[in-house]
């Protein structure tokens, strides 16, 4: 096991009606920026919910955050943060308002240009607005940690940010706002975090056990709830443990001490960019071929992927290798996702792509080891 | 699965020569209370090689924290905080050191008798002084949560309090501190946050995926490395894996929305304090007579822990319990540790024994079904 530091001092308040508990969380008369996107919260009652815990507050209202939140949009709500004074932000979304409202709150009190804190990694920002949030789509995990992705449609690009500032206050997770959710946003919402917890499991054995136990369990759970969640179950437990799962897929714990691969992600961006999948759905076609292209280097976790996770034994561990890999992709076959590029009747120009992938990002993968020539390989087995 | 609040700010630095962090965590010019129990961390090179980081500090020791920690041994402690305006406290030990340090923090600032912060649930602390652990002995779990169990010999009476201000502000988990730990707590070492995981673990089922996933994780990793540490094993993963086990056992993770027993533990301490035992050898003896009687409450969680910590199967149900209950009594002989009261040749006074557990507590268990009734039957089964 890897030396790490984990630190995570999000407030998490979970179940059902801990919208209502967020008054106590928000110093009294706050200037506050409500910050949501296209309105959906309007339709499934937690505008109201949260409005009505702020009473005691000076709200300012910022709509209009949208998927893959834009560096222009999010330049309109500092403007107001410092022409208000803004002293809380209050997201109510998914992860792509979370991530803006990141952001927005690092780049009000930013001394030079916001545009460092993205593109500068070594930037100082010393100070950010408490942040809280509402959240109504379990999928990035964005509420319990401190990172960000955002575009900058103008220039064509998509960058991330991480700052220890920007940990949300407190985070309410109520499963009962994922009920009016649309079925792409259920399938999303499966996908993302299974690949999430995979970038950061399926990678060298380090004998992490504590590790790769919690991310079994968050796999076995998400294979558990996932194929209900999308056909629309409205059990409450069955959504609070997808909830919580997602949440656990990216708030730090699963990827302490070991090794990190993420070229999946690294790919999928290029794919969104190029042909406008979702994030979600390109991630359910890199994976599974970045995993088999690395067969050698994760063949340890790869193995008690199948043994772990999907239960299988009595194989040799190439065919335990084969079969997961397979088990996984009609899993997300199951959930209505696709799993190749020529599924959607999409074709990638290969040369172009890697031309793009590598332009910014050296060698991927927790190895290295993914090349214009590996890339080449994966590419064609996406198709 | 319950509502809950999970918040744990505890920053941790983990791995071999994190001691060499603290540096940074501790305000240069601080008067810092450097805290200790019998001398062990002289020998095994911690006391050096935190002294080293203190340099820019005003360092007062305090050393001969007892295991237990007792009141009047850390009143004499807060009269030293306030004497020399402590403003910080390096908590270098086990879990009695830092459970008695988080009482120094916030006794010292306690404007009413600090005899209130043990006996008053309702006590009014403000205010206490930052804390930070170097864990030499991982057991309690105090290093990640926010309680702490403090004896009061002179009235014969160990009390728990719990209050967030008292998290640590960081601790250094570096298994190479417990090299030199004697086998008896190696021993406790591995019981002790076995029942601190059974406790959240076995008791309703709610289906609670992930964290019952986590708790049989860390179950597991404790089955997995126990009896190669009581035999003292020196592989580097094998110690990191219990550390981080032992601190998980208890850190909050695995408690969150799910039924508390702790009977076992209220029954263990009352025997501590009657017959001297260790809190881990009674916890070795209550454990499982209280799964037994509480087996009709417990049966789902029981034939869990049976499939998924012990690997059980082909069983009926009613097998399963009592087969996975034996190996566990069978896992801690393993370890050397008993689990019958007569195995000591000890035998204690069941009326009195009794009537001392009830005198403040009320009936034990998840389900409040442990009375004087039951306990008897318990108490014969301990035998």
């Amino acid at each position: 096991m890897h030396n790490f530091t984990y630190y995570n001092p999000v407030k998490i308040l979970f179940g059902a009606g801990s919208i209502s508990k967020i008054k106590n969380q928000i110093p009294a008369n706050s200037n506050v920026l409500f910050a949501y996107g296209g309105g959906s919260i309007k339709q499934n009652g937690v505008y109201e919910q949260a409005m009505a815990q702020l009473t005691e507050c000076n709200v300012i209202e910022f709509a209009g955050i949208e998927a893959n939140p834009d560096y222009d949009t999010l330049m309109k709500a500092v403007a107001i943060c410092k022409e208000k004074k803004v002293d809380f932000i209050l997201a109510v979304g998914g992860g792509s308002i979370i991530d803006g409202c990141k952001f927005i709150a690092l780049a009000t009190h930013y001394e030079g240009d916001p545009w460092e804190i993205l593109t500068k990694p070594d930037h100082v920002a010393t100070k950010a607005i408490p942040l809280g949030t509402i959240l109504t789509l379990p999928a990035t995990g964005s509420e319990m940690n401190c990172g960000a992705v955002i575009s900058r449609r103008s220039l064509g690009t998509k960058l991330a940010f991480g700052n220890p500032l920007v940990y949300p206050v407190f985070s309410v997770l109520d499963p009962l706002t994922t009920l009016t959710l649309p079925t792409r946003q259920l399938q999303n919402g499966i996908v993302d975090p299974f690949i999430h917890v995979t970038e950061q499991y399926l990678t060298t054995d380090l004998n992490s056990e504590i590790q790769d136990g919690y991310a079994e369990t968050v796999l076995r759970t998400l294979i558990k709830v996932g194929k209900d969640i999308v056909d629309g179950a409205t059990d409450y437990d069955t959504r609070a443990n997808w909830m919580w799962a997602a949440t656990n897929a990216l708030n730090g714990i699963l990827g302490i001490g070991v090794d990190h691969d993420w070229a999946a992600h690294m790919i999928g961006h290029e794919l969104t960019a190029e042909t406008g999948l979702d994030h979600g759905q390109t991630l359910a076609i890199a994976a599974p071929q970045v995993w088999r292209y690395q067969r050698d280097a994760k063949h340890e976790k790869l193995v008690k992927f199948a043994r772990n996770v999907w239960g299988l034994n009595n194989l040799d561990k190439n065919d335990l290798i084969d079969k997961a890999i397979s088990l996984t992709e009609e899993f997300f076959h199951s959930l209505g996702v696709k799993t190749k590029l020529s599924d959607y009747g999409i074709s990638v120009n290969k040369e172009l792509f890697i031309a793009n992938l590598f332009k910014y990002n050296p060698p991927l993968g927790e190895n290295k080891a993914i090349d214009s020539e590996a890339m080449l390989e994966i590419l064609y087995n996406m198709h």
